[in-house]
């Protein structure tokens, strides 16, 4: 195990009618004037836009609003939300939405005291010192951006999708976290956020550290509670209980307790960027497609934590041939993400002939010569795995 | 799952050499003179108290010191430890120790800025406003105290051991923690943390709330990744992977994560405080004794999740006779118990003849009518409980 810092200083508020708790939340933690940040469809459709603005109105917590954020978020929006700021002195940001809300709302946080273009941070050519505060009313269980120092976001012109990790600045004060607020969540979306989370432990699972039993026990433990509950939120999406497992997984996933110590790979992740990136698919439904080939081929090239994730997670028979017991774990997985609606190859994610030369070029140009920590792959493996999820 | 907020806001800075952090940390957190509580034995030994008062020293941050905290600890060294504060103007509390010394540390927080006695926090007569700020150096994984909100102290002239659960204000503000500084814990102190963090993780994993797969899951994973690392810390006192293991799971064991949204239970661990205030025995060896029998007992009355307990956590197989799947872990628990070296019975514990009517009065007078949740135990079920102990 190796030497780490934890520190998760969020405070989550988690269950039934918890919105309700906006105004004193923000006001907890200092906010004078607000921005809130959403996309647009059920926040607004759902009324729940509204009863924040009324709860916020209740306090007098004076506040504006930047609305449109959409999946991928790009920078455009955060160029907005800065200025959006500076000009109306907002000294908090209130994101109410999913990944793609939170993330820009963080953008906006790093880019109002910056003075630069707030991409410097995610081309690594500055470093984040200060941000706004920030609040989350979560509404999709996927990106752990609720509970993560992290942010992805895409510039437009170039297609580059990129991150920041600033965990002592980026994480949120506040996360509010109402499991019902996810009940008319699309099946699709619903999945496509498991998935996600799925491969926010995996990526952190999947390591050489030795000495790991923790973690790696916490790990295991999370997918299988995951494993258990998603076929009931795809059937039943008014299960509260199940709702809330998942809710409450995608923060554990991505908060980083199930990393601590362990060189995380994030191969899947980078090389899934490329595709969403390109293509402008969901997130989560590309790594559906990407993590499966990823381990397809870790299989033959480094089977060892496959094998014991198939034993551990999938109750797979321990065997010598561990090369078998990594691809019988492929097998499940995939029937397990076909079996919520995800598709497991890029025809089935609507893509039938994607320029593979271009993601891998793109990748490596993004991401440098080797990605991943799991086994380093440049651009002759990415390439392979890609062609593996055709 | 019930509603619940989750806040851990301590600073873990974990791994070798990290205690040499200390003066960075107390600095980063605002303090300008600094009481440093220690026990005595292996922190003097070791010079591990030298090199904290050399860092502390090389910052310029003035600072006192309380040493003799003994195991259970007691008011006595808490009032001394107030008055002290007060006198020298100190604004920073530096635990350096295992969980009686953070426990003593925390009372002493809790009572500097109080104008009355701080027991009247422990008997419920006041609540707890405001406390100084504190830091940990950890020597002993047991307690998790060092993440947690809780501080247990014995009232030295009645035998009353109580505790307070205040995480918005006792949770430590940074907590180091080297896995090194464990190396010289004699055996039976490291097999009596163990105990003491497998209780904490089992009195909140045995609930009856619905819904909880992630909490059991975690509970569960992390039960076995215990089970796994023990034996090996036992053997190899420095083996560091087993060592950073343990320490790691002891924190999070204790600091809410494992029974966020259950209605936890804790009758061991109350039942247990009666007889290390009685007999001054380790806490964490107690609760080797009491844990079984209290199992033993809910195999007859409640034996749902002590049959799911054995499954996940033993891989017993699962089958219709339920009590027997319970009694079978009772026994793998026991046995494993007793292979690192710990009692389980009065008996081995070093009291052949214990007074079990007067640990039944003790207890119910400072904990009332019924202790539990899991099965609420009146007078005549604490009592057979401490009886399938003897």
């Amino acid at each position: 195990m190796n030497n780490f810092t934890f520190y998760s200083p969020t405070e989550f508020v988690f269950g039934k009618g918890t919105e309700n708790q906006v105004n004193e939340l923000v006001t907890k933690y200092g906010a004078t004037k607000v921005l809130i940040v959403y996309g647009g469809g059920s926040v607004v459709r759902n009324a729940l836009l509204t009863r924040i603005e009324e709860s916020l109105n209740h306090q007098s917590v004076p506040y504006v609003t930047l609305g449109g954020i959409q999946p991928n978020p790009i920078d455009t929006k955060v160029y907005e939300g800065i200025d959006l700021c500076r000009h109306e002195n907002v000294d908090f940001i209130l994101a109410v939405g999913g990944g793609s809300v939170i993330d820009t709302a963080k953008a906006i946080a790093t880019g109002v005291p910056y003075n630069g273009d707030f991409w410097d941070f995610y081309i690594q050519k500055a470093v984040v010192k200060s941000a706004l505060n920030l609040g989350v009313v979560l509404t999709i269980p996927a990106a752990g951006s609720e509970g993560s120092g992290n942010s992805v976001i895409t510039k437009s012109d170039t297609l580059q999708k990129l991150s920041i990790r600033v965990p002592e600045l980026l994480r949120p004060r506040f996360a509010i976290m109402n499991p019902e607020l996810t009940y008319t969540l699309p099946p699709y979306q619903t999945a496509s956020g498991i998935a996600d989370i799925m491969a926010h432990i995996m990526e952190r699972y999947f390591n050489n550290t030795a000495e790991t039993e923790v973690t790696d026990r916490l790990c295991e433990g999370l997918l299988k509670a995951i494993i258990t509950e998603a076929p009931k939120v795809i059937k039943e999406p008014d299960n509260y209980g199940a709702r809330a497992n998942i809710m409450w997984s995608g923060m554990i996933a991505h908060n980083g307790i199930c990393g601590v110590g362990c060189d995380e790979d994030w191969a899947s992740h980078f090389m899934e960027h490329e595709v969403s990136a390109v293509y402008n698919v969901t997130h989560g439904a590309g790594l559906a497609v990407i993590f499966p080939a990823w381990m397809t081929w870790m299989a033959s090239h480094h089977v060892e934590k496959i094998a014991q994730f198939a034993h551990r997670v999938w109750d797979i028979p321990e065997s010598d041939n561990k090369k078998d017991m990594a691809l019988q774990a492929v097998t499940y997985l995939k029937n397990f993400f076909i079996s919520i609606g995800l598709p497991v190859t890029f025809e089935q994610l609507g893509i039938p002939d994607p320029d593979i030369n271009l993601l891998v070029e793109k990748l490596h140009q993004n991401k440098g010569e080797y990605v991943g920590a799991y086994v380093r792959l440049s651009k002759k493996e990415t390439l392979e795995i890609y062609k593996l999820a055709l």
